[in-house]
């Protein structure tokens, strides 16, 4: 039974008062031959251990090294230094695990970078900034399990192997138990030398799902309203800071549910995650919020934030985003553009244009200064399954853009009219019959139905401040890159 | 703004006092012209809608049919009918989707099997028996979530596309984005003419995980204690009730936990789950338990179930789970064949074998009647990161079997002695150069640490008496069928 130690989170919320206690966990540094600061993972908070001076011998203080594990029997009381108000004073120490601290790919004194410690991803969470980035990481996760739980909805497993491509949101990964062949060629093959796709698991080809949404409107047309979070997949060789081969996904949908209640419950959505991070890891996030200033301090003037990470968090909680449709927008960068306010490197061709990463940035960053819901995108840059709005033109399709992320949020009120569907559909040559199940649900009992999607690494990026998505989950998946 | 109805599920917990509501959703039934029951799938009861006769007219009436959605404004006043405490008084029933009854899939008075609703299982959360097997998978899944976060664990999301086949769990499906092709043979080969994975997406061959174990541990020898729950893959062409070839899985992992600490924590865990499906599903499992006893009059006595559904979870929440170690097993498997009172199909050779479902379930179903955690196997039957016992002959492994679905969980403490561990290593050709990074975690401040893994459709199974696993999850994923 070792499960009687305390974790020193729960520890350092105590008072100091004489309290026998147990602590194991990791030495983060040892001065003076006597204090020890170790750390459990359960913050970023240390104990400070006192060994007391002669107590303890050679042997044993020489194990004392970087990243070694121990378990500490002794008493808390209150510190005698500054820093910490209590110390644990060392009955008994005992090495669990040495670290031959030359060695320990981490070494603090020459400061590794991000990408350095991408590389050692395996020990990255033991340091503050890794640390801190996922225990918040886990609180977002929970706030939205609870937002949703809260409010009634059904949490729905879609399938992450899919035969569908027919949502078209990217490229996708092949998932096959074929024989890969290899010298003997043993693949089975048609006639007509085409691979013969009845051999495979599934007896046709399968891949990895680009989304849950279609599968979750069959839920959503039945139990109300539900929500995935899951893993989603794209095969784009994009070896950018915004980009992840494999990330996670948050999809709510809602029968009964227009353009504008999507929208209020997406922002509304937000902010409550954002909230339950801000109650729930200000610790966390004031070492994030240190560090980024710090950063900062390294950047020319005019590319510092204007606000601190907490002050940023708690501005988008205390404002309304702006909503505004794409019309409005597009007027907005035209007339930015004419008064040569900003020159964009794409151009503002004028209504109908795909509004690029700058043109969203422009209008969230400089222009409202807020996160920005945009709505009513032209119907020819926008997906199928979206509901064709009454001018002929437009879609009520909605996106939510935020300071320093740009999208985090894509989602629509669906077509529920199935012969606008069908049409639709066939202008995109989207197979109608792949789909039967999809349009199965307008032909029995449709009803007025919406929701988004959420990308769940942006929204950690968003609230830990981190540039780098890589960062912000545990072990990226990209181009070339598959380690751990 | 659609979205001021009243979900059926919190107006059938008021009181009636002549409240004005807007109701949505879809027929189940329409009784003399006159009552419909209309279902949101918030819970399985339906709100009675009363169209007065006379008031509406027969075009309207008539497009009162199985599975067509309605919005219905009205008054709730106290039912004069039996069944239900109110009624809801239509002032305006508009129709959102037509359903033509005759062609609707799912026709009720065919009484549609089990397989029959997986091939509509687009439809299949539209009944009753769905409706409650998804909403208490919900409740089973939140309630994971919140147990690990009241005690300070940390969601962890481990990599779904990996390039460590070391595990060894099963069979693993591959990942790819090389042409697979095809008549003109696009795919790049090395000089010899094996496929060159270079080429590929990540640089080298990719499957889909079979555990997030590994990396968990990562994640607890730094953070303290995390979990992961999500979706794991076995390529294994397994046509049974109980495998899946997509599952969802749980896996905690805990640093300073030894095996005791792990049972304990398992059926802590186990216990907490169901109660709170018990306390916030009552409705749907009382719909479950009625329906299993209606099934099992089907049976002939000896094959029906001592308990009910509902019983068989109290029991389970109000008894100690059996703990006994394998060798103990092995000696009541033997004394009950000696003793005739069981021939099992797979004899009990003796100690060292591998134990088959006829023997986990006589242990559990038979022998104890209670769930068994079983513990301490031969080392030779598991794998190569368990602990090593001091006997020489046993890993710090453990099992847990359930009545009816048998092993449930599986979990052991881990070899944190890096000696052992290469050694073990070596004997089962288990690559280390690939798992450098596992190594690792032994080589810096190794620490004890333990964990175990649950599959979620089997607990999914156990708490709604599934007894097809394809019942319990949304769309299965089964060798020849990916539909949806």
């Amino acid at each position: 039974m070792f499960n009687k130690r305390v974790k020193i989170r729960e520890l350092l919320a105590q008072e100091p008062t004489g309290q026998e206690v147990t602590v194991m966990g990791w030495v983060r540094s040892f001065r003076n031959n006597q204090f020890i600061a170790l750390n459990d993972g359960s913050t970023n908070n240390n104990i400070q251990v006192v060994a007391e001076l002669g107590k303890f011998d050679d042997t044993l203080l020489k194990r004392i090294t970087l990243s070694a594990s121990f378990k500490v029997k002794g008493t808390i009381v209150p510190s005698l230094g500054k820093g910490q108000k209590m110390d644990l004073n060392a009955a008994t120490i005992e090495v669990l695990g040495d670290s031959d601290a030359e060695k320990y790919p981490i070494q603090l004194r020459n400061r590794p970078t991000l990408e350095y410690l991408r590389e050692v991803a395996h020990f990255r969470f033991r340091t503050n900034t890794f640390g801190s980035i996922f225990r918040i990481r886990h609180s977002l996760a929970f706030a939205i399990h609870k937002f949703f739980n809260d409010k009634g909805f059904v949490y729905l497993h879609t399938p992450i192997i899919t035969a569908s491509d027919a949502e078209g949101a990217g490229e996708m990964f092949r998932v096959t138990t074929l024989p890969f062949d290899e010298e003997k060629n043993k693949t089975p093959r048609n006639e007509d030398g085409t691979i013969d796709f009845k051999e495979d698991f599934f007896g046709r080809p399968t891949n990895l799902t680009v989304s849950g949404q279609l599968e979750g409107e069959l839920g959503a047309t039945a139990l109300g309203d539900i929500y995935t979070f899951g893993p989603t997949f794209r095969a784009e060789n994009s070896n950018t800071t915004r980009h992840l081969a494999e990330f996670w996904m948050i999809e709510p949908e809602m029968a009964f549910y227009d353009l504008e209640d999507n929208m209020n419950l997406a922002e509304e959505f937000i902010k409550y995650i954002i909230q339950y991070a801000i109650t729930n890891n200000r610790d966390d996030l004031e070492f994030l919020a240190q560090r980024l200033a710090e950063e900062e301090k390294q950047l020319p003037q005019d590319k510092r934030s204007d606000m601190g990470l907490i002050e940023k968090l708690e501005f988008v909680l205390n404002n309304n985003f702006e909503r505004i449709t794409y019309t409005e927008a597009i007027d907005i960068l035209r007339e930015s553009n004419h008064n040569k306010k900003k020159k964009f490197q794409y151009p503002i061709t004028g209504w109908g244009m795909d509004l690029q990463s700058e043109h969203e940035r422009y209008l969230v960053e400089k222009h409202f200064k807020k996160p920005v819901i945009l709505s009513n995108y032209p119907r020819e840059i926008k997906a199928f399954y979206m509901r064709q709005n009454e001018d002929g033109k437009t879609v009520a399709a909605m996106d939510i853009l935020a300071p320093g992320i740009g999208e985090i949020v894509g989602g629509s009120q669906r077509e529920e009219r199935l012969e606008k569907l069908e049409a639709r559909m066939k202008e995109m040559h989207i197979p109608a019959d792949e789909l039967w199940w999809y349009l199965d649900t307008r032909k029995f009992g449709s009803v007025p139905h919406a929701g988004f999607g959420l990308g769940f690494e942006r929204m950690v990026q968003f609230v830990t401040g981190m540039t780098n998505i890589r960062d912000v989950i545990a072990f990226p998946r990209t181009p070339k890159s598959a380690e751990f």
